[in-house]
């Protein structure tokens, strides 16, 4: 069971956080999930805030990118009603608020992509591209959106 | 009828927007209609130009938003025939040309966002993504890519 | 033979490129492939390094363009095992690190758009995004992903 994998890493999966605006958080269209662009919201309040390479280091941008794709992995969880009914991972999408001087988005991006690994091996295996920002939402570092495919049958 | 919906909100659906450039507007694959990204264009002239938190309120920005995701639906349109032809609107992503210290791309692309509901209602519900960047081509202070679901048989 | 078409244009498809860290280079999920984000790499050599505008011109950041396309291809290949199984090219997202004046995104992108009408024809169509951003992976110029369709029965 993929949420006793979460378990296991010592890892909560967040409550389905409250779009910011008109929006939903994920819509399911064919067998593909689309998430929203998530923020690192934990318990409702917005963790590591600033721009990476200023005044958030790699590392925390990194723990900010784990957080984000927990998100992600709540809102899958919210439209098909269980993390087991996960086919794949297909991609994410990591946007790091960027000082200008950064260049390290993939190490950031590895928060979120090394942690789907961990929670779903092969089947966490994604297509990703990490491009950087001059500013997010909030000021939040990290904002990841994630597309899965969803096991046939899954209404 | 979808597009009466639009008259009734005293809108106009624009002229199908010639692209910037050697693609196309919008593709359709399989039940899915991924458009290119929409500038603010309206009447051929793009509208509210300029960095949002500074040479463009959030006020402008969010009618940029509006205009610009009013281009995504001529685009479907010219690809399914018909907006009544839409299943549902899948994904928005909303790119905000933004000055740094502007935070609040969520407001801006709740323009685009609303829109969609009174247009579409329940099938107007859409998963998003809004980031900031440092500049948009031609200065546009919003640019808006769709991603929605056809009716099945629908050429 | 979509590759005699690359070697007839005096161009190579490259080697796959190595993720720059913990994801695969693209992924298929029903008919379509979703490529990872894609820089300049030749030969294991980042070209064009620096912000367009700036660093790097709009002819240098188009012939960025067509490296990192052509690299997007050389991963749909290693995924679906030829290029003659393309169905056609649905999604482009074209990433330009920018100089904050600098507002040519759509004619750098043209760099990668225009190859795929050269060695795809009508099938090389595609829907497009170009934005800027203020910074991208390693300093690259430009960073593309790419969304095609395969044939069916295309395991």
């Amino acid at each position: 069971m993929i949420e006793d994998q979460i378990r296991a890493l010592s890892l909560t999966l967040p409550a389905v956080p409250v779009p910011l605006a008109a929006y939903i958080p994920a819509v399911k269209s064919g067998n593909f999930v689309f998430t929203s662009g998530q923020l690192p919201m934990l318990d409702g309040v917005l963790k590591y805030k600033g721009k990476v390479g200023a005044e958030v280091s790699e590392q925390g941008a990194r723990l900010a990118a784990e957080i984000a794709v927990l998100n992600c992995l709540s809102v899958v969880k919210s439209i098909i009603g269980s993390l087991d009914f996960v086919e794949r991972v297909i991609k994410l999408t990591v946007f790091v608020n960027s000082d200008p001087a950064f260049l390290n988005q993939p190490e950031v991006a590895n928060g979120a992509s090394e942690l789907l690994l961990k929670i779903f091996g092969e089947k966490g295996k994604h297509a990703r591209a990490a491009v950087g920002v001059n500013v997010l939402p909030r000021d939040a570092s990290v904002e990841i959106e994630m597309i899965v495919e969803a096991k046939t049958n899954v209404s």
